[in-house]
């Protein structure tokens, strides 16, 4: 394990030395949670969303961020204009389809973005990830009703339709492309019971990208260090209102030491 | 007061166990507070407001919660589509007029939307419910000039007026509807130091609503429980940033015999 | 160190006891952070955009806060009209121009804005002061690449050009208006780590131009509890998440002797 705790502690120095900036283009209910996430892990978050300004933005940004969490016409226009332009200047792109299968409407924008300008990461829950790949059209909102398991065909189906690594996060988080699988078993079941967590993990893979190019390797590490800050936070005190507290201390005091003792990844 | 808790007690076991899907249409301030609320609870938020989706998010829902705190045309158009399907669907619509009586805008819209679509439960403050009924132009933006007692008049005319359930939150929350009245005693004055807590109580009786067709109850077993949850956190630390995080806590680890020993129900 | 510290906690009781409802027009990552804030220092927040009522509600507040973090096109609109009315109503207006040299749009806006209706105060940190001076098109998003000494003759040709109080925050805060300049050295390096401490300096400095019409005094004042409440929160614990938490509890619980025995302001 130690080399990847390694690996993992490398991304994190270069996120704290570059303080890479993230444009994010996300939802109304997690923008305060996943700025403070980024900010802690030692990213420059800026959540701009006006079509009238998002190029500029994304031309100085390291990584785009889109989560379709709330999305409207105006902040669909802003996703388009956003990802096309960082598709064409090869900066990573991390999709979170929040709610995808839920409506027609989710549906559509979730095909036409992903037809613009395929991202370099989705991340989503196992519902998410079926219903994307169209072997779903159950849902319940934005909750999966299934387990991360469930969704690995879709997983495998959607990396090879589009090219680019899919997260499915769950009790295992499972991280797929091409011929690799990585599976990280960190986490804490309370973690469901806080809202944003999925979005901030979608948020979280956007500051590792901006630093490793490997975008299979930074979403594993990403979804490590999520797991592994929502352990400490859980173990401090179970309950929801505190988990969003100290899981924002738990990223900001991680060290190389508790990723090496706490890391369940394997590689399938 | 056993009966009463029991019967809170019941409609929180069915939440935990149905964790039904809460279609808010909500204001940007509350979105994360509210949507926490919801998972303490047991159930499971969703913030959609778009018109192009609306229409299919009442559908799969079990209840929808409309809030006009920071209404602009977008809002108002999702609002508009959703209560009306709610209505045809015969699904709960708790409406929440944040800032009525403020301006000639927040004014028209909510009796526009009370024409469209009578909600099952209205909750305001005073200062809002005497608004509503036409009773009171002066306000203070969002917070009450007047305690909850001076607006019993005022909310049995709403109730008499719209045959729906009409909540007053105050020091006493007074719960009215035909000849029934419930006072709730419950709540601690800091509540109102921290932002969104009236916003939240509407969610919550969006969740017992779901679970209980008695509108009245739903909301009478709502209020019992934010009071109860309010208390708890507020004895833990007296200070507003503490507060919101304690009372997350406190909503996830109710039990029945706190309610019990807690509850300050009577029926007038 | 006295005589500030005294004419401070005027003003603190003064807000407390007038509780000034104070309009903001600011950004999503920040509306729940600045609310609680507002409330915590005594005032009364309310978050209203919509271009069909800003102007009813400027009329019933004591003081406008606009803040360009996530403008659009619906917001941008919203704040036009509220502060051409509050400049017509002659009621304080403080503006904050997150992020302004980012982009293009951000940059046209605040020009807009400031040409339609000179604020009383300007708050922003160095590269935003020095963007909006025309010195400086170096920017990276909305954190400063520039140390707040760096920004003072800026805010000084600022102040000059709009004759208005200009305030330049970071480790030093600077509050610059003609020949006048205070230097607030209270605050906490960890403060740079939670989303929307800057933003909610400027809901502050709304409180207290609220209460002072010395609108330099005001914001020197709103400074110095700003720094002082993220010292005592720092202190409890440096980590932030629970900074954020700890700031509001530090902001409510503020006293006379605290902001005495704290307060670090010396005037140039």
């Amino acid at each position: 394990m130690h080399q990847f705790s390694q690996a993992i502690w490398t991304d994190v120095e270069r996120i704290r030395a570059q303080a890479p900036l993230i444009h994010n283009i996300t939802n109304f209910v997690v923008m305060n949670n996943t700025a403070n996430a980024l900010l802690a892990i030692g990213a420059s978050p800026a959540m701009v969303h006006a079509p009238e300004e998002v190029e500029d933005f994304v031309t100085i940004s390291s990584a785009l961020v889109v989560n379709i969490g709330t999305l409207d016409a105006t902040f669909v226009a802003g996703m388009t204009l956003a990802m096309r332009r960082a598709k064409h200047l090869n900066k990573p792109i991390v999709f979170d389809p929040v709610g995808v299968g839920a409506t027609a409407y989710r549906n559509q924008v979730s095909q036409d973005l992903l037809t613009l300008a395929t991202p370099s990461v989705i991340r989503g829950n196992a519902s998410e990830i079926m219903a994307l790949a169209g072997l779903n059209t159950q849902t319940k909102g934005v909750d999966s009703l299934f387990g991360s398991e469930a969704a690995i065909d879709a997983a495998r189906r959607l990396s090879s339709l589009w090219n680019c690594v899919v997260v499915i996060s769950g009790a295992n988080d499972y991280i797929v492309q091409d011929d690799r699988t990585a599976i990280v078993a960190n986490g804490h079941p309370l973690m469901t019971k806080v809202t944003g967590m999925g979005c901030t993990a979608t948020a979280i893979i956007g500051a590792f990208s901006a630093v490793n190019t490997d975008y299979f390797q930074a979403a594993t590490h990403a979804m490590s260090i999520m797991g592994i800050a929502g352990e400490l936070a859980a173990e401090k005190r179970t309950a929801p209102g505190s988990l969003q507290v100290n899981f924002l201390d738990a990223l900001y005091d991680l060290s190389e030491a508790t990723i090496t003792d706490r890391l369940q990844l394997t590689h399938a």
